[in-house]
C-alpha cells in the first residue's frame, strides 16, 4: 500500500481535459417516431413555403374584402383537405372550415359567428379588412429560412416543424454505447443478504439511470471480477461493443485496486486523481479506437458527482449537443458554505423560492458516502478551493439538476 | 355549418375541472434497472442502518486514537469486502482499505500518507481524534428515517439510495397508455408529397414526442377515418387497451368535424371551449371505465400548448407526481406583452441570462399555426386576458420548458 503517484489535477483542468480528448460520434439517419431527445446533427432549412397555400385559420366564409356589407351568394366549400377549385369573384363568397385552401379571388375570411346565412346567401358584415383570418403562404416559414441550428435536441416542437416540413428522417448524431460495472469485493447484487462488511452495489444502478438520463445506451455488466487478468478480460470483451466505459469503485489507492493498471496498459490515463471533493480518485483513460474510459470512485455521491461533472458533458459532446453543461442560474445561499483547502468542492443543495430568488439550503451532511445528500437535491453549488467560506445571503451560481 | 354552442370555460377552470376527472393510476412494482423516471408510489423509510458497519473513508491504518505518536503492530488488513476477524488491541493497528469494516477495538483510521511503515510496524502521527476518517453505523441513514416520499420521480440520487437499502423492486405507479391519433382530411403522412390543400401530419410525431416525455406509453394510431362510424370503431378499438386518448384537429366547429359529437356519445364532454390563446377548441371528456380523452386543436402550436397547459399535468397526475406543474420562475419581459381580450394567451419565449436576472425575449410572430414560434422557445408566459399590456421591463412568473 502506498499513496498514489498521479499528479492531483485541477477539477476544471480536468474536465477540459475529458471533453478534449473525447470524439464526437457519428451521424445516422432516425425515422421522426424515433427522434425524441436525439441531437440534430445538421442544420435544418425550409424548401417550400409554410403554409404552402394560403389557409383558413377559422371556419367561415372566404370572400373578396370590397363586398363587405354585400349578401353574397355562396358557390361552394373549401374544407381542409378539400380545396374548393373555382374562384370567388365580386359577390360571391365560398364556405371555408379551419385550414381549408383560401380559394383564388378571395382576399379575408370571416367568422361564422359574424355573418347571416339564409339559404346560399351570406350577409357579411360591413367592415372588412383584406388578410384577416388567413394564413398567407410563408407566413409560417419562408423557403431558405433556418429551422433548427445543428446540436439542438428534438423535442416536441422542434419535431413538429422538421415533420411539418415534410421530414420523415432526421440526420442525428449516434446515442454513446457505454459498458456500465461495478468494481469491488465489498458489493453484492441488491436484494442479496449482504454478509458482514459487505453492501449491495447500488452504484450500477443510480450510473444507469444517470447515463440514460444523459442519452447513452448501457450495457450493464455487473460486478467485475476481482482478479486482474479475469478483469481484463471482462473489460476487453466489454469495450469491443462499446464507445466508452464507466467503471465505479477501484480507483483508489489500496491494494486491490486493479482498474488503473489494467487501464494504463490498455491505452493512456489522463486523470488519475483530481483535486474535487467528492471525487479525487477519478480517473479518465482514452484506449485504442477512439474509446474512453471513466473509472469512478466507488463512494457513491463521489460517483454520480463525477458522473456530472466529468462524464456527462462528455457524453454530451458525443451526441453532439451544442450545449454540453447543465444550466447555471444564480442562488442565494442559506447556508455558510465552507470550502475544502485543495479542492473544489461541489456542494448539493435544494433549492425553494424567496420572492424573485432562488434560495439553496444545504441538504446536510455532504458525506461521500451518503446519497441523502444528493437524493431530492436541485443543484450544485460549486465552492472553490481555499479558506475563504461563502456567507449565507452571498448569491452564486448553481449547476441546476431539477428546479423546484 | 354554426357557431359552437359549448360554454367557452376560463382557462385555470378548464385545467382544474381537467385535474379533478383524472385518475391516479395503479402501483406495480419495477426491477430497480427499470424504475428510471417512475414516481415512487409510497414512501419510502430506511430499515437497517447505512453504513450498516463503521466503514473507513480512506486507504490507511485503522487504530486506537490513545496510541497517537506510537509505533504499532500490524496485525492484518481490512479491506472492502475482506473484513478483519481480530480485534485492535492497544499498540496494535490493521491495514485499512476504503470501504473496509474498520475493526473492533480501533477508533480512528490514519491515512497511509500520514505514516511511516517499516516491516509490519507503522508510526502514527501525534495527534489523533476518535473518529477521523470513518464514517460511523447509521451516520449515512439511520433506520426509520424517511428516504423518499411518494410522488418523487426516481432519478439516479433516489435509485442510488433505494438500491443502497438492499431494495431490488420498487413500488410506482403505472405509466398511462395513450391512443394517439390525427385527425383531418388536409393530412398526408410525413414523407408522403403531399396535393394541393394537403400538409404532412405533423402533430402525430410533435404530441408523440411530448406524450414520452411526459411518461406516456404511446400507442400510435395514425390519421383517424373521417367518416362517424369509421371513426367510432377506430377509436373504441383504440380505447379497448389506453388509459388516456389524444386527438388533435376535428374540435373546431365545422361541418366535418366528428371527435366532439362521438366523444358525447361515449362519455360526458366536460370542456368543449376554452377562454385560452392559443388553444380555444380544446375538448375535454370522460368516458366509461375512469378514461380520459383529450381532443387536442389541429394547429400545432395550439395542440402543443394545450398539452402543456391541460394534458402533461394530467399524465403527472396519473403517475402519481407529487409536483403536477412546470415549475415558475420569474422572467423579466423583454417586449411589451400584448394581451388578448378575452382569453388567456401563453405566449412562447426565449431566456436570456443578463446579470442575475433572466430574460424572456418573444420567439416572433405567435401565430398558432407557427412551429417556429415553439421551437427553442424556454419558457410560456401567462398574459391574462384583458385589455393591459404587460410592459417590457415588467417582471412575471412563467412556467419553464427549458433552462438556456
Amino acid at each position: 500500500m502506498r499513496a498514489s503517484t498521479y499528479p492531483l489535477i485541477d477539477a476544471d483542468e480536468a474536465a477540459a481535459l475529458v471533453l478534449e480528448r473525447t470524439p464526437v460520434l457519428g451521424v445516422e439517419r432516425v425515422a421522426i417516431a424515433d427522434a425524441t431527445g436525439r441531437v440534430l446533427a445538421e442544420d435544418l432549412f425550409g424548401e417550400a413555403p409554410l403554409p404552402p397555400f394560403p389557409s383558413s385559420a377559422v371556419d367561415g366564409y372566404a370572400v373578396r374584402a370590397e363586398d363587405a356589407g354585400r349578401t353574397l351568394r355562396v358557390l361552394g366549400e373549401s374544407a381542409a383537405g378539400r380545396p374548393f377549385d373555382g374562384s370567388v369573384a365580386p359577390g360571391r363568397a365560398a364556405r371555408i372550415l379551419t385550414g381549408g385552401v383560401v380559394p383564388d379571388g378571395a382576399d379575408t375570411v370571416v367568422m361564422v359567428e359574424d355573418v347571416t346565412v339564409v339559404g346560399e346567401q351570406v350577409t357579411v358584415p360591413g367592415q372588412l379588412r383584406e388578410g384577416t383570418n388567413l394564413h398567407k403562404v410563408g407566413a409560417d416559414l419562408r423557403p431558405g429560412e433556418l429551422i433548427l441550428r445543428a446540436g439542438t435536441q428534438l423535442g416536441p416542437a422542434e419535431i413538429g416543424i422538421a415533420a411539418a416540413t415534410g421530414r420523415a428522417f432526421l440526420p442525428v448524431h449516434r446515442r454513446p454505447r457505454v459498458a456500465l460495472m461495478s468494481t469491488g469485493d465489498e458489493l453484492v447484487e441488491v436484494g442479496k443478504t449482504p454478509a458482514r462488511g459487505q453492501i449491495p452495489d447500488s452504484n450500477r444502478w443510480a450510473l444507469l439511470a444517470a447515463l440514460r438520463e444523459a442519452g447513452a445506451e448501457v450495457e450493464v455488466l455487473g460486478i467485475a471480477p476481482d482478479e486482474a487478468e479475469a478483469l481484463r478480460r471482462f473489460v476487453t470483451g466489454a469495450l469491443a461493443h462499446a464507445d466508452a466505459m464507466v467503471t465505479s469503485g477501484g480507483v483508489s489507492v489500496g491494494t486491490h485496486d486493479l482498474v488503473k493498471p489494467l487501464l494504463e496498459s490498455l491505452g493512456t490515463v489522463h486523470v488519475g486523481r483530481v483535486k474535487l471533493k467528492p471525487g479525487k480518485p477519478f480517473t479518465f483513460a482514452t484506449l485504442e479506437g477512439g474509446k474512453v474510459a471513466f473509472g469512478l470512485p466507488g463512494f457513491p455521491v463521489s460517483s454520480l458527482v463525477t458522473f456530472e461533472v466529468f462524464v456527462r458533458p462528455a457524453l454530451r459532446k458525443m451526441q453532439g449537443f451544442a450545449n454540453l453543461q447543465r444550466p447555471l442560474l444564480p442562488v442565494r445561499l442559506g447556508y455558510d458554505a465552507k470550502p475544502t483547502a485543495e479542492r473544489t468542492e461541489y456542494q448539493r443543495v435544494r433549492l425553494r423560492r424567496d420572492g424573485r430568488e432562488l434560495v439553496a439550503e444545504t441538504t446536510g451532511s455532504q458525506s461521500s458516502s451518503r446519497l441523502m445528500s444528493l437524493a431530492g437535491a436541485h443543484a450544485l453549488v460549486r465552492v472553490p478551493a481555499g479558506d475563504q467560506a461563502i456567507s449565507a445571503g452571498t448569491t452564486v451560481e448553481a449547476m441546476i439538476l431539477a428546479l423546484p
